[in-house]
């Protein structure tokens, strides 16, 4: 299986043109759109969502990951291996959690030069195909790294700010609720939020933390949109509070 | 086939992973999306929606169907078996219209209990792996019910509202035009609309109603958006007038 | 492959069941959406973005394309095919630059009759069953135009206009880059715009026009929205100045 996470939409060609090269380079590989909305051009926040989102995902899935401000300027391209999972784009830190949290993990500067690449669309042109021969399980098309300059140390484990809003509007933070004291309260914009347990816990209009389907507290109004209600956004910093 | 009708969106990791599911567990089962905007928390509108579009669909289909404001609250899990259709979500009135046209219908309560349910996501971790197991054609997971607690009779049989804004920007209301006299008039937001057959009867910028490609009764202007020109949002009530 | 170019969106029904007909008479084939938000009712504008995103695919690609403001009026219904790519849809000029640029191109009027024919949605109907038996080999079903009223001859090689809004905010236009001098400046919305070859030789907010991954010239703001930010849309003209 195939996992697109990436900032490129999927109304426009960018979307479509991936999944041209996935279906003819790895036919009868199912492929998903995991993220086409992942914050856009900032690989920090989109790295604590990926590093939440793909664990969920089988040994063997290969995400083809590109949020990729700098693409044709200079950073690596990157294959890397971490728990079994496959993870094909920029050396821009995109990997820094999925890597940093593994129980082993391996990385690979790609040398694969296609025919054509163009100077804006890598995605395309060198992480699709690269994915569609992980996907098909042909050898990694690169070398092993000795180096550490795609990690990132200086990143903390858990990232105090807002990294995603869903359709809903609620507002996902870069905090695994593991990682939170049971009775811990959440400062973001202005405001304190009590933890809850589900939606259903909580009256109509109320505004709550919670731990999502993935593990990361989120910030959400009960049959509301939190980003509105509370004029939230991906990068503001969100604070953990002991509750008292 | 597996039809996904839901409120999600596409663009974030709801509709994803829930094809991650299917994709695992129903391999060379095609997916696709016929409505990924239903209503939001509108299980009554979204009734009247997907009674209406799920018919064009051969037996055998399985709509995996998730508009679930109550989720993690009371409300039972089901399944539907509707003139040789599969319906998978929660019993919160989503099939009503779906059961209550059918010549034959029966409904199951969910008993499958996942190793891992979440609170807030039993669509991935409840919904899709049954109606994965349906489209595998295996028996429903759940004991027959005897009871009518899912039903919904004090609805209408064609509800009076418009349940959907189209990405055009069209009005389509819960009516079925056939239950419609031929020259009714529509009344919406203050105003009378006239019926057409086709967009091309009409001048540009002209508002009118017409049956739609799925036989509900749909408000729109030539080359214009209504929903933005006339005011029209969902639940707005809609009226039908005699035609003089 | 079906590729599908329409301005349907992605989240309502019409695409979904585009793709449930494609599925059900093409089984194994894969389909993907290269554009769903194709400039709307501008079958114009459309054209010259399926003029340079179409020939990046392989020969046999089948493409479902439909932006038919006059659905249900007079016009063709029409099959093409030019380089060895299939084209389905209305014969409003949506092909008419696929066809100039090609060097062999056909044209069929579909004479295919289907059981039901809506008034409002030909793309589900009538042109995707022609493009799922395209798909599977099978003979056009329809018969050779020997005139050229599908054609537009007074249309221009290249189209000095906005055509597409990306999901960056960039603004595409009509204009292959490989027919402007090297050094030559574009304007719109009042602005004068260097060319640059990659998004990192600008410094963030600097606007400019480069060649995109499809040969087309697009306007773009380095880290920034060309739309917001510059105030263009689709339809905005577009003018080449020789640089100095």
């Amino acid at each position: 299986m195939i996992a697109l996470f990436t900032d490129f939409g999927l109304h426009g060609p960018y979307t479509g043109q991936m999944k041209a090269v996935l279906y003819r380079m790895a036919p009868g590989v199912p492929v998903l759109d995991l993220f086409a909305d992942a914050p856009a051009g900032n690989p920090k926040a989109a790295a604590y969502l990926l590093g939440a989102y793909a664990p969920w995902f089988e040994a063997g899935t290969v995400f083809l990951c590109v949020v990729d401000p700098g693409v044709g300027g200079e950073r690596p391209a990157l294959i890397v291996a971490a728990d079994g999972r496959w993870y094909v784009g920029p050396g821009n830190g995109l990997f820094e959690l999925v890597q940093r949290r593994a129980v082993t993990a391996r990385s690979w500067e790609i040398d694969f030069k296609p025919e054509q690449l163009s100077a804006s669309f890598h995605g395309r042109d060198l992480f699709a195909p690269v994915a569609a021969n992980l996907a098909r399980r042909e050898v990694p098309p690169g070398r092993l790294r000795n180096d550490s300059d795609d990690r990132r140390p200086d990143w903390p484990d858990d990232l105090g700010e807002i990294v995603y809003i869903d359709h809903y509007g609620n507002a996902i933070t870069g905090l695994r609720a593991a990682t939170l004291p049971r009775n811990a309260r959440l400062n973001a914009a202005g405001r304190l939020f009590e933890r809850a347990t589900t939606f259903s816990d909580c009256p109509p209009g109320a505004a709550f933390w919670y731990e999502n389907a993935n593990g990361l507290a989120e910030i959400a109004v009960n049959q509301g949109r939190a980003d509105r209600t509370l004029g939230l956004a991906i990068g503001n910093v969100v604070e953990v509070v002991s509750g008292s």
